[in-house]
């Protein structure tokens, strides 16, 4: 599989119900006629399957992505072993900062866990978007504060709890990852070995 | 110690020097004179003595800070401990931005760990300053996502390191720590007790 291979079987229908979302989303966002024209123009629908890599590392990446449906994994490689950092599910955007922003290699992979619908935009095309329309990127600077501090409570509770705390929070704010991750891959999102997660897990199911 | 309450002796000339900076940040990052008579106007500078709260747990966040000089610890009370998750040396900017981008109440405190030399802007003031001149607001959309990359990466790399490997990134990345933070806080932000960090550090010692 290489990197970035869209799917075109069956495509035609995800992307269709994923351009519906994407014009509910910015009709919903208060975003004007001539914006969703220029928005639909400049970003395009893909369908990737399961496996696909849309970043590996030592990549620049270049694009942004918003998830209509499916999974993405972030992942690092360190001595051989992967680890697990993130999961982007439904209604997330998918970034690499660092590397968009500065242009160096990213240091992670992202990987399709599952067949995934993505809205793709270029990191030059979102730039020609905000040169056209500065009120959207008034509106992109107030959502980069709201996602800036979302990492910033995302890292802080990471320090805080422990692995079964972390679990927990899976289990209530995420649960859709137990049934669509494999085991070893939440566990090293949870920071912990598949033999940990299986003794928190009994341990829950006694309490 | 109230909250935000200021020094008002010996704060002339940290405050002099502070401003000579902001002044030379602002030329250096090609803000026009305009630009730069109007942040001075809306900026206010002060200087905290150590121990003082800028914010504390349930209170909404309204001001961003940048810092000139001293240090500013990020913690959370869990059961009644703190937890140390970071610390904000020279020349970083300081920000609850989940607390001041959807005005809810904050779950962390921020602590001056020395007299800090700090600039000062409310939200509102900020938000004054994007409408007057929407070529800042463009700059600090690029800044944001490039600040948005760092956290990424601290929350990946905080997820794959082992303390030891934390504590050497701090002796290669942030040594000023080492002599300006106690060593409880220092373990705590390493996410171990300070014994484990004192068995971390004999053990690198001997290597």
């Amino acid at each position: 599989m290489t990197a970035n291979s869209p799917i075109h079987l069956s495509e035609v229908s995800e992307s269709a119900k994923a351009e519906h979302l994407l014009l509910k989303c910015m009709s919903y966002g208060g975003l004007r006629d001539k914006e969703i024209e220029t928005v639909l123009d400049l970003v395009s629908i893909k369908t990737y399957k399961k496996g696909t890599l849309l970043l590996r590392e030592g990549e620049v990446s270049t694009k942004c992505y918003f998830n209509f449906k499916g999974g993405v994994r972030q992942y690092y490689l360190k001595d051989g072993e992967e680890k697990t950092t993130f999961f982007y599910l439904e209604n997330q955007s998918i970034t690499s900062s660092t590397s968009t922003a500065l242009q160096i290699p990213a240091k992670h992979y992202l990987e399709c866990i599952e067949d995934t619908t993505l809205a793709v935009m270029t990191h030059e095309k979102e730039e020609e978007l905000y040169r056209r329309f500065p009120r959207l990127e008034s509106l992109c600077r107030v959502e980069m504060e709201r996602r800036l501090g979302q990492y910033q409570e995302m890292l802080a509770n990471y320090m805080i709890t422990t692995p079964e705390e972390r679990y927990l929070n899976v289990l209530k704010y995420q649960p859709a990852l137990l049934s669509r991750v494999p085991q070893y891959q939440l566990a090293s999102y949870l920071g912990i070995k598949p033999e940990s997660l299986s003794r928190i897990r009994k341990r829950i199911l006694l309490k």
